[in-house]
């Protein structure tokens, strides 16, 4: 694929993925100040990015295999967060005092840590018939397999917190959310 | 905010933004593949680095404001995108006679534009007590309000590509789907 236009799909990717997650927090802003409409818009227009973002990442080369191969490259990455990445982050927080990144980076890098541990699973197990269900903390990330804890082991926040991600089949009527 | 502790929210915000894209993307695929467990997971995981990427936003300095200030924000974004981004995108993919990238990055850019429609009508129609409901095109983020059309206006996808984005109340219990 020529230069400028490889170069020009990894920019838009980033920029479109950053859009989504703008627009779901606009989205939460506007549920809590009691606009439901308005979040919904917001909601919808976080998807539409969404779309975008994903049709880059297929459009660009070597960013999507098999599952095989995208399960051991996710594994990866999340190993590289939780030992070489989020390490450094946290370090700076330290240094420069602040507390609040520094707790937010610290909660990362454990769940990053988890999240390993889930596709390692996956890896070992992939033609099990498992029917695992997952709720994720909305306030850390962190996985817990079929049921909400009622602490996040992690952060600490209670059972309300956790959200159940599954997936409605088909298409219109299929129904999704990207904030809690 | 210190000034490393403040780049790094920065690129972590990016970072984790992108990572969710890439286990949707992943869980598509895994799903098409015919892993609904493998699918599951990563859709969970992908919500959970949406989960970093909201919370580093909500760190970082003025980039959320009151739900009228996003509404703003959000308009302004949509006609950077459609005006300024997307047209050099679109301009290099076409010297360099990349038909399919051509076209992605043209139907965004038309996508866009109606999503600052949307902005605009939100913006109008700020305290209106509406219940729109709304349904994004899985191909090309066309928004459309209260029912899918036949075919997408702008990239001629049929009825069944479009998704209904809902907010489900409540946490446990609550869902969420990150792929269609």
């Amino acid at each position: 694929m020529p230069e400028k236009t490889e170069k020009n799909l990894a920019y838009a990717f980033a920029a479109e993925s950053k859009a989504s997650t703008r627009n779901s927090t606009f989205a939460k802003k506007a549920e809590v100040e009691g606009y439901s409409q308005i979040a919904r818009l917001f909601r919808a227009v976080s998807e539409a990015e969404s779309v975008h973002a994903r049709r880059y990442l297929l459009l660009m080369r070597g960013k999507i295999g098999s599952t095989e191969e995208n399960l051991e490259t996710a594994f990866q990455n999340e190993i590289k967060a939780n030992v070489e990445g989020y390490p450094k982050l946290i370090k700076d927080a330290s240094d420069e005092g602040n507390k609040g990144v520094f707790r937010a980076f610290s909660q990362s890098r454990d769940v990053e840590n988890g999240h390993a541990e889930l596709y390692k699973k996956a890896m070992n197990n992939m033609l099990a018939d498992r029917a695992t269900e997952y709720y994720v903390c909305q306030v850390c990330g962190y996985i817990s397999e079929d049921e909400a804890p009622d602490n996040c082991p992690i952060c600490g926040a209670v059972k309300g917190k956790f959200k159940l991600v599954i997936k409605v089949k088909g298409d219109v009527g299929s129904k999704t959310t990207s904030g809690p």
